[in-house]
């Protein structure tokens, strides 16, 4: 995340609450929840607000896939951006690893996967994969540098990228049949891929071994819901 | 939806299947599945893939908010943009009644939710709902005319459409007392609120009287899956 000073400042009043910090309306990740600074700046509560207890590991999900294979842009839009928009951080892990220069090099440049996952699921949801670049880093991270991403892909540093996505993908066992290929917990196997692609946020609820989630359905005294008031 | 026409013609490989028509590449309407063509053509199973039988009603959802609010940013974000992406348009219909500008226009001069929903949706999630809606209309909608819109926002229409959601807002019974504010099926009651802000998803998988979509874990037998071959 770009340290604060770096984005512009833009006053928001949100209603009956005061002013708001500039980062409610600048950064994405209070959206997401991911910072626990943004999120109590924001009256979001923050990946610490739901404590597993005990501790549990997160499911770890991995997807091999290509940046242009429609079923790919399919799975990754509706099934994996939903499930990490739902779930907290704590019980879902993802892995992403692409056939694609564009977001080898995206994710590169940007290292942290709240900055470069919603630019991605921007590409493959919108009007063009490989014509949107700019506009999504403007939405989702205005933080980053679009030509340095351009000459990563037109570079070695693509090349090196691609070529390591590559061995990661042959190295799968078993190997992989098609894309979207789905990873769960370090394993494939055809019920997990259909069970994914059924429903992935059943079937991370279902593995998931700590609290369960509000998104799973349970029935926990919930917190106090941040409104505004008008 | 903008006539084949007046898309820019690109090429789409989706490889081991052949040539992928442009609609894929360049309508997102494809990864929404809203539309049976475009759906068929880009292997997505369409609107009508699952017909409910017998035919029952979608559940009514009104969201009543305002662009600017942190909470509303975060329901529309991550219950109600998820909901609409997994549960199919049989099940589920929203009405937006946005307090501001911007959106009210953006509305009027898209007409189809399926335009302007991820349009709102890429505004509310972003670095600033007040400054992509030019990127984000490059993304979701480009044949749709940004100069327009900022015409409409400054000029009477825009005060028009404000006044009318201005009007529908305070018609509401009972009265709302915050923002977001949701009404289902013709109806809020608290309850509604709270289990709508915990799970959306949840809620309106319980509410439909339809046969349950896979998104509310239905175990019927799954259609083939769309995959890549490599």
């Amino acid at each position: 995340m770009a340290p604060a000073a770096l984005l512009p400042l833009l006053a928001l009043l949100a209603p009956g609450l005061g002013a708001a910090p500039a980062a409610c309306d600048r950064d994405p990740a209070r959206l997401w929840c991911r910072s626990p600074d943004v999120a109590a700046a924001c009256q979001a509560p923050g990946p610490g607000a739901h404590p597993s207890h005990p501790a549990a590991a997160p499911v770890e999900l991995s997807l091999f896939y290509e940046s242009l294979c429609p079923a790919c842009r399919r799975f990754l839009v509706q099934q994996l951006f939903t499930a990490w928009l739902l779930l907290p951080p704590e019980a879902l892990s993802i892995t992403l690893v692409p056939y694609g220069n564009a977001q080898t090099c995206l994710m590169h440049e940007a290292k942290n996967f709240s900055t470069y996952f919603p630019v991605i699921f921007c590409l493959e949801s919108g009007s063009s994969v490989t014509q949107t670049l700019e506009a999504c880093l403007q939405v989702y991270a205005p933080q980053l540098d679009g030509t340095r991403i351009a000459a990563c892909v037109q570079g070695d540093t693509g090349a090196a990228l691609m070529h390591r996505n590559a061995q990661l993908t042959e190295a799968l066992d078993p190997p992989h049949q098609y894309v979207p290929w789905v990873v769960v917990n370090g394993k494939h196997t055809d019920e997990l891929q259909e069970e994914a692609e059924a429903s992935l946020l059943g079937l991370i609820c279902r593995l998931y071994q700590g609290e369960k989630p509000e998104a799973c359905g349970s029935s926990r005294t919930p917190e106090a819901r941040p409104r505004c008031r008008r």
